[in-house]
């Protein structure tokens, strides 16, 4: 009898499997062939472009992303206020030093930070340190740092496999390397580019002034990789040499902006949401292609997969284009607010902001239920490319949801050529490859199929 | 007792499996931080390129390998001989049509098929016949293909997951296309390039005249994706469209040329060989930098494992460049004979000829023990992003050595962006991304060593 029940059991399950399989393979050819994302990104990347918070083409962006909505499928599409900083980067920067012997000018490929003062008009001009970490910044204090230049020069780490493990390791010194180094009088920082590649793009990205730390803010720029590699150089031949840094940025008052949330109602259960998105912001450099062009138009056609291959969702689906991930964050925390004050329930949050490349995995970070199941959908998804799912992870934007238990999910492309990328000028729409994009998508949608149709 | 014995050979699996886990990081550490393997497809891209059998260029390419394999650590560098084929593009294709209605001309991007007879020299013109599948073109016999164009205009099946399904089903239009169309009389034939993207570089590729379906040899080129969509709206506008095609191309005397096979001498069973390696020539067009340069720097790079992390094989470890993959396969056939002749020894034979993307599994075509051996690394070579091993697989090269009964593994990058570059102008070296590359070869050098430590 309990082998019967067991066989039963056995059977219902492997039909249930068998006809999950059928419904994926439905999705991905809609992803592979009808699917609309990489158009999508390449009308941001081209029309509206760059879009750092606060900008005019972040108002843009926020114009286009509910128009993608509507056209995608959404029953309707809200916009989520909420005041963003607004830095200007100004006239290009200078940087540059004058060789000891043949008395040339050198050229440095850098750029401000997120976030950073101006320096004087006729620019700065001084000695350079370089160290390797904060605990060199704190032996060489007053002494070695006062009226110099510090430049944080640590390396990605090679040998790590994953390389966001890299990013994590060094992003520090951009952003808290300013306040740190000019707690010792320091009148700028140069901060090696979070690079894994050797060529001339410097990485902008956010910083941030600590006031309890030193309350002097003072300028901050990224240098690209082979420009850092130039100012070791220099400065191994002439370690008095004297770098020349001139840069205009400003931060001016906040501007308002908006989330964006389109949404699918459930046929069932209205009231409990499933999320995928990214972030609608970008640096000012390049179109923000990879870093979250990807991740919201892949978040976006997860409303056109149920509308365009005829399948009704149970729950509520909500595509998000969050505002202001890159500095400030104050779209997650929008969103975060209007969840709490709304008491609405989510069964699941997923963000997408590693890029658009080729699917590898995801990390769910969750004490629920889900963790387990996502699991048990391992093989379902393995031959669109999913190679695993890990515990832990999630996304800059649906962090603040975790104070509410909601279970979050972190969507993890092949990251090899991200850092080659992000945050530079080169962060382009022909960076994308379509298939890649394509099949990434494909995987988000048929975790947010799978997560709707299994939850009860 | 049967459970302590158990618990002992438990023990001393986990041990092994330690072990192996320790050494493949070592591997690893090598592969990212000191090898030489991009860099070596630099200098074989860069200061050889384009390398078509035959050509000075492949001649060049041998004596390049030759080097290093030397510099890579090689006891003993071998130059295999054998003769092939020298065909030759001649001056730049030029395909046009005059539009119908505004009497413009209309350039199409095409390249002669490796093979193809040249068209006179003042040109063909013809009307263009278009044609989905060989099906079509029987029942269009000679009433409809006579003194026209046949263009086989058949695209990729997007739904397919991997690419190389796509090229499979597609790739017989190109081979055996010409002289299907011949048959009944076509003049010559167009077939839409082998493209995964929708773009203007014309794919090129081995074609062959079957003396058996026609006697006649008629011209046959490529078109790009973009042109094959430019050429089906002009014939939809003018069913009668004529096309005008010029290629100077020809086939000069066989030539000789070299397999170069590099080894490190077993420590233990020297007489026992593993071998990795790729394929030297390329197509003329571009740098042949994911065809199949990269599978020549990722088994040359296998000898540099070894000599310089200090490891020592207890097998003798060859790395192979193979000569005449792409049109002729002599090179694959000489190692074959000669292997028979000398009654070497294989305990493996692994190619790389799919590029130098990151990885993403193997497919390994053996009845003896070491598929399961594989399976059982699994786990060991997951955190380096293998993800599958299939049963069934291979190369050209080696697929000869498959009638001594030697264990063929084809190794499997991430296959998403290869029929984007795969016999075009556009595969050149900076579409190789170090670290894919370098992962992948580093996959390749942690199989080799497992073969080589578990195989008694």
């Amino acid at each position: 009898m309990a082998l019967i029940l067991l066989c039963v059991i056995g059977a219902f399950q492997l039909k249930a499997q068998n006809a999950d399989s059928v419904a994926l393979r439905r999705i991905f050819d809609f992803y592979l062939t009808q699917s609309s994302c990489y158009k999508n990104l390449e009308t941001l990347c081209h029309k509206v472009g760059a879009r750092l918070s606060g900008s005019p083409e972040a108002a843009k962006a926020v114009l286009w992303a509910r128009q993608a909505m509507y056209e995608a499928g959404a029953d309707t599409v809200y916009l989520q206020p909420c005041m963003v900083p607004h830095w200007v980067r100004g006239a290009k920067e200078v940087c540059s030093s004058v060789s000891l012997k043949s008395k040339q000018k050198i050229m440095y490929s850098v750029c401000a930070l997120g976030g950073s003062v101006a320096t004087p008009p006729a620019g700065t001009r001084a000695e350079v340190v370089e160290v390797k970490s904060f605990e060199e910044v704190e032996q060489l204090g007053e002494a070695g740092i006062k009226g110099k230049i510090v430049f944080y020069n640590v390396f990605f780490d090679h040998t790590r496999l994953h390389t966001g493990a890299c990013y994590g390791e060094t992003v520090k010194y951009r952003w808290a390397g300013p306040s740190k180094a000019a707690r010792y009088g320091a009148v700028a920082t140069i901060v090696r580019s979070m690079s894994s590649i050797d060529n001339d793009f410097p990485h902008t990205g956010a910083m941030g002034y600590d006031t309890t730390v030193s309350k002097t803010k003072i300028p901050c720029c990224a240098i690209s990789y082979a420009g850092a590699d130039k100012l070791m150089a220099e400065l191994k031949k002439d370690p008095k040499l004297k770098v020349s840094l001139t840069m205009s940025c400003q931060t001016l008052k906040d501007e308002p902006s908006f989330n964006v949330v389109g949404e699918i109602k459930g046929s069932v259960k209205p009231k409990e949401i499933i999320l995928a998105g990214g972030h609608l912001d970008s640096w000012d450099l390049g179109d923000g292609a990879h870093d979250d062009g990807a991740g919201v138009v892949q978040g976006i056609e997860v409303l056109a997969m149920y509308k365009k291959t005829g399948l009704k969702p149970r729950h509520t689906i909500r595509a998000v284009a969050f505002m202001n991930e890159e500095n400030g964050g104050a779209g997650g925390r929008a969103y975060f607010e209007d969840t709490k004050k709304n008491n609405l329930v989510h069964l699941a949050a997923l963000e997408s902001d590693a890029g658009g490349f080729a699917p590898r995995g995801i990390g769910a970070d969750t004490t629920s239920g889900l963790y387990q199941k996502l699991l048990g959908w391992k093989g379902l998804l393995d031959p669109y490319f999913l190679q695993f799912i890990d515990a832990g992870g999630g996304g800059a934007d649906i962090y603040p949801l975790k104070k509410l238990d909601v279970p979050l999910i972190g969507f993890q492309p092949d990251g090899q050529r991200y850092f080659d990328y992000h945050h530079t000028a080169d962060d382009t729409f022909d960076k994308v490859n379509k298939r890649e994009l394509e099949l990434s998508a494909g995987v988000i949608g048929a975790l947010i199929y799978l997560i709707d149709l299994h939850t009860h």
